[in-house]
C-alpha cells in the first residue's frame, strides 16, 4: 500500500514540476530512457563483477596457475568486449542497438567465453588464450544471430532462452570441451590436474561473487516490471540448488567435496536461465534442485569417465557445472513457458550443439597450432618470481 | 542546481513522451512501481554481499575451519531464504507483500540467522546448521510479526527500528548464545579458539564488505526520498566506530588486535540501525563512536569473562559486535527520534530479549539432540582432502 | 525499439497514476529528484568498494605487512570521509550542495589521499596515517576550490576533469612523492620492497575490484543521459590498457610480472578521466592503451631509477599509476574536448601540479615530526599476534 502510495507521489511529482520545464528545447524522451538505462548499466557492472572476480577466483584452483588463471581472466575479457562491441558497430551480425545493451550483451559473449576456457585451463599460453578469444568471439556471435535473431530463417517460431542456459552456458561448454580434443596431450591424460591446498578459499570466493550477482545477469535485459519476479527465481533456483548438491555430495562421496560446493552450487544460476522469468516461484526451485543433482553427479561421477571417452581433460569441469545444467535449463522450457513450439526450442537446442561443436574443433585445431605444452601447467613459465 | 534543471527536464521528458502511449491498455502503474523495486533489488543485491562474502569471509578465522564456515555460510542462507519466501507466501504471520519487500525481509532473517551462528560456529555438524536454520527462521518471524506488526497488541504505540538493531542484531545474538548454552562441551569451555594464522586478511575481506554495503542494509526499505540522507548516516557512523575502535584496541591492549578492528569497526553500523533514517549526521558519529568503543571493550575485556558467566562460548563474539551495540542503538532511538514512545520501545526491546532467550534456549536444546563434538573443531570432519 | 516503447508506457503510467495523487500537500520536486539520488548513491557505494576492496587489497604486497595496509586503508577513508562532509557542512570552501553529491566528493577526496598513501606505505605508524589524512584533505579541497570551482579567478575558461585524472590521480601521486621525501630513510633507499610470495591473488583481487567499479567513479556526477557513453568509455579503456600491459610487460620484461597486470592495466582508468563522457569509443581505447604503455614502462623501467633522482621511495609506484597516466588523460582532453580552452587546461594541470608540491612536501614534513621508522616494515610493531 505505502508503495503504491509513494510511487503516486513519485509520478505527481513528476507531474507538477513538469510544466516548469516544458519550454525547454531539449530531446526530452533522450533522458528519460536513460533512466532505465542506468538501471541496465547496474546490472552489466553486476556481470563485470561475475567475470573478472567470480570466474576469476573460481578458475584459481590449480596448483601453481594462480596467477596464469587470473591474467587469463582478464585478458579474455578485455580481448572479447571490445571486439563483440566492435562487431556489433560494423552491423556485421545484426543491426545496431543502444551502447549500453551492446555492452551486455558482449558481457554475455565473454562469460561464454570464460566458460570455454575453463576447459582448456593450463594447457595454453597468454597468447593463446588471446587466440581462443578472438575467434570465439564472432563464432559465439554467429551461433546468437542464428537462434536468437533468426539469422537463416530456422528459428521463426521463437527461443526461450532469457537469462543464456543454451546460448551462453551450453554453448560454452561444448565450445570447450571441442577446443579440449586439440589441446589435450597423452601426458596430460595421465596427470591429473592437481589442486593448490589453500586455494578452497579463493575458490569459494570466486563461488559466492557468481551466486550473488547472477541474478543481475539473468535479468540483465529483462523489462523492468518482469524484473522484481525475475530475480527472486534465481535467487530461489540458486538456494535449491546449493542445499541439494550438499546431500548429494555426502550422498555419493561420504564426505563433502569443497569443489562440489564451489561449482554445483552455481548450477540453480545456470538452468534457470531459460525460464526465469517465466517460471512460478515453485518451478524455479525444482529446476534449480534438479541442477545442482545432475552438476553434483557430473563432478563426483562422469568427470573421471569423461576424460576417458572424450579424450580430452575438462580442467574445471564446465561440462558438469554450464553443459548438462543448461541443457537442463533449455529442455525445461518446454514444460514452462506457456505457448512455447517445442519444435522450435529443440531447434535452438540442436543448432546450437552443432555450432559448438564444429566452431569449438575448429578453434581447438587453431590454437593447438601455436604450440602445446608438454609439462605441467606452471606459473614460472610465463611469469617472473613465481612461487 | 544542476540537478533540480536535471530533474525537471526528465520529467518533461516523461509528459511529453506520454501522450503517445496513453492509449496503451497496459496496467501502467505496475510498470511505475516497478523502476521503484528495481532500485530496492539493487539493494537487496547489496545485502546479498553482505550475507555470503561479507558474513562468511569474516568467519573464517577458526583454524583448520575455513571450508566448513563456508559451507555453513552458504547452506544457512539457502535454507533460510525460501523458507521465509515460502512461509510469507501461505501468509502465516502476516499479509502478503511485493516480491522484492518479501525477499528484503527474508535476507534480514538470514543476517539475524547467520549472527546465531557465529555464536556456535564449529561446534555443529552441517546438517545441524541446517536444523538451526530451519527452527530459527519461523522463531525469528514471530518476534518479528508481535514487535513489528504489533501481532499480540503490545505494541500499539510505535517501534524504531528500520535497520534492525534490536530485531535482527540484538535477536541473533541472545538467540545464537542462548543456543551455545547447550553447544558448549566442558572441553570446549578449556580449549580456546585457535586461530589461523593467514585467515586475518580474508575476515578483513568480509568486514570490508560488510562495511561498504552496509548502509544499503540500512536503507533498503526506506522511503526513496529519505534514503540520501539515511545512507551518509550510515557510512559516518562506521567511520566513527572504525577510528573509535583503532584508538580503544591501542588503549586497552597496548597492540592493535586484527579482530578488533575487522569486528567493532562494524558496530556503528549496527547501533545506527533503530535512528538511521531520523539522526542527524552529527547523531550519527555519536552513536557510531559510542559503539565501537563499547565494542572493543567486549572484545578485549569482557569476551574473556563472559565464558565463564554463561557457560557458553561465543565462538565469533557475537554479543559483543551485535547484543550490546544493539542494544545501545535501540536505547538511542528513545533520545535522537522525536515523538517516539519510550514504554513502547523499552516493550519492543523486552519482548525481543525474552524472545530471543526462550527461543535460542530451545533451539540449542534441540539442535543439541542431533550430537554434539568432542574433538576440536576441523574441516577434516566433514570434508573430503582438508588441510 | 523495445526500449523507447518500454519509456513510453513508464511515462504513461506515470502520467494516469499522477492526477491521483495531485491532491496532495508533500514536496513533490523533493522525491523526484531523489530517485536520481539513489541512482547516484548506487555509483557511490561502487566507489566505497573500490577505495576499501580495492586500493586496501591493491596495498597488501608488501611482506608482513598486510594487516597494516588494510588497517590504513579502513583507517584513511575513516578520517578523510567525516572530515570532508564536516568542511563541505561548514561551507568553507564553496557552497552546500546536496548529500549525496557531496559524499561523493568527499570519496574522491578519500581516492587521492589513498594514492598519496601508497607512495609512503609502510613508513609510518598508523595515528601518523591519521595525521596524514587530516592535512591531506583540506588541501586538497583547496586545490579542488581552486581548479574546479575558479577560487581565486584563475580558471574562469573552463578545464576538463570528470573523472579525475588530474585532481585526483595526478594530485594524490605528485602529493605523495613530495611527502615520501621527507619519510625515506637512507636505509629504505638501500632496502628494496620485499613482496610478500602468497600476497599476488589478494593484489589481483584488489587491482579487479577497482577495474569493475572504475566505471561508476568516472561516471559518479555525469548527468544521467550521458552516463551509458561515460561507462563504456570508461570499459573500453581499461581492456586496452590490459591488453597493452600485458604485450609491453613481455616485451620490456621477457616474462609477464604479476605487478605490472596488477596495477598498469588500471591505468587505463586513471588517463580516460578526463574525458570520459567526451572521447568517442575509439579515442577512449586509444587513451587506455597508451597510458597501459607508460605505466608499464614506469614499472620496468622508470621505477628503478626514480629512487635516485628523486631521494625518495614511492612503496606502490603510484607516479607509474597514477601520475603519469593522470598526466597524459589531463593532456589528451586538449585534443579530445571539442572547445576545449588549451591555456585553461595547461593552467589547471599546472596549478595542481605545483599544489601537490608544495602541500605534499609541506605534510611529509609535518608526518616525519612525529617519528620515523628505522627497521624495515612489519605488522609486528604495531599488531598483537602478528606473523
Amino acid at each position: 500500500m505505502n508503495f503504491i502510495n509513494r510511487t503516486l507521489m513519485l509520478v505527481a511529482a513528476l507531474l507538477c514540476t513538469a510544466y516548469g520545464s516544458f519550454a525547454q528545447g531539449q530531446n526530452f524522451s533522450d533522458i528519460a530512457s536513460s533512466v532505465l538505462e542506468v538501471q541496465q548499466y547496474e546490472r552489466a557492472i553486476h556481470i563485470m563483477v561475475m567475470l573478472l572476480i567470480g570466474f576469476g577466483f573460481l578458475m584459481v584452483f590449480v596448483k601453481k596457475y594462480g596467477r596464469s588463471a587470473l591474467t587469463a581472466t582478464f585478458l579474455l575479457v578485455s580481448v572479447a568486449i571490445p571486439l563483440y562491441f566492435t562487431l556489433c558497430d560494423f552491423e556485421v551480425f545484426s543491426e545496431k542497438k543502444g551502447e549500453i545493451v551492446t555492452f551486455i550483451l558482449a558481457e554475455f559473449g565473454a562469460a561464454s567465453l570464460l566458460i570455454t576456457a575453463g576447459a582448456v585451463l593450463g594447457r595454453v599460453k597468454m597468447y593463446q588464450y588471446m587466440i581462443l578469444a578472438a575467434m570465439f568471439i564472432p563464432f559465439y556471435m554467429i551461433n546468437e544471430w542464428i537462434v536468437l535473431e533468426d539469422g537463416i530463417g530456422l528459428m521463426k517460431n521463437g527461443f526461450a532462452d532469457t537469462g543464456g542456459s543454451i546460448i551462453i552456458h551450453m554453448f560454452g561448454a561444448i565450445f570447450g570441451v571441442s577446443a579440449a580434443i586439440f589441446l589435450t596431450t597423452k601426458k596430460e591424460m595421465d596427470t591429473p590436474v592437481e589442486c593448490d591446498a589453500t586455494s578452497d578459499r579463493y575458490s569459494m570466493l570466486g563461488s559466492m561473487a557468481l551466486w550473488v550477482f547472477w541474478p543481475s545477469f539473468c535479468a540483465a535485459l529483462v523489462p523492468v516490471e518482469l524484473i522484481p519476479h525475475t530475480v527472486v527465481n534465481v535467487f530461489l533456483a540458486l538456494c535449491a540448488s546449493t542445499v541439494i548438491t550438499y546431500i548429494m555430495s555426502v550422498l555419493i562421496r561420504g564426505k563433502i567435496n569443497i569443489a562440489d560446493i564451489a561449482n554445483a552450487a552455481l548450477a540453480g544460476g545456470v538452468a534457470i536461465g531459460s525460464t526465469c522469468d517465466f517460471a512460478t516461484h515453485k518451478e524455479a526451485m525444482v529446476i534449480g534442485g534438479l541442477a545442482g543433482a545432475l552438476s553434483t553427479v557430473g563432478f563426483a561421477i562422469i568427470q573421471a569417465k569423461q576424460k576417458n571417452f572424450l579424450k580430452a581433460v575438462d580442467t574445471c569441469g564446465v561440462s558438469n557445472l554450464h553443459g548438462l545444467p543448461g541443457l537442463l535449463g533449455g529442455l525445461a522450457a518446454i514444460f514452462v513457458v506457456e505457448g512455447l513450439n517445442t519444435g522450435s526450442q529443440l531447434t535452438g537446442i540442436g543448432i546450437t550443439i552443432v555450432c559448438a561443436l564444429v566452431f569449438g574443433l575448429t578453434t581447438g585445431f587453431v590454437v593447438s597450432l601455436f604450440g602445446r605444452r608438454t609439462e605441467a601447467y606452471h606459473d614460472s613459465e610465463e611469469f617472473e618470481d613465481a612461487e
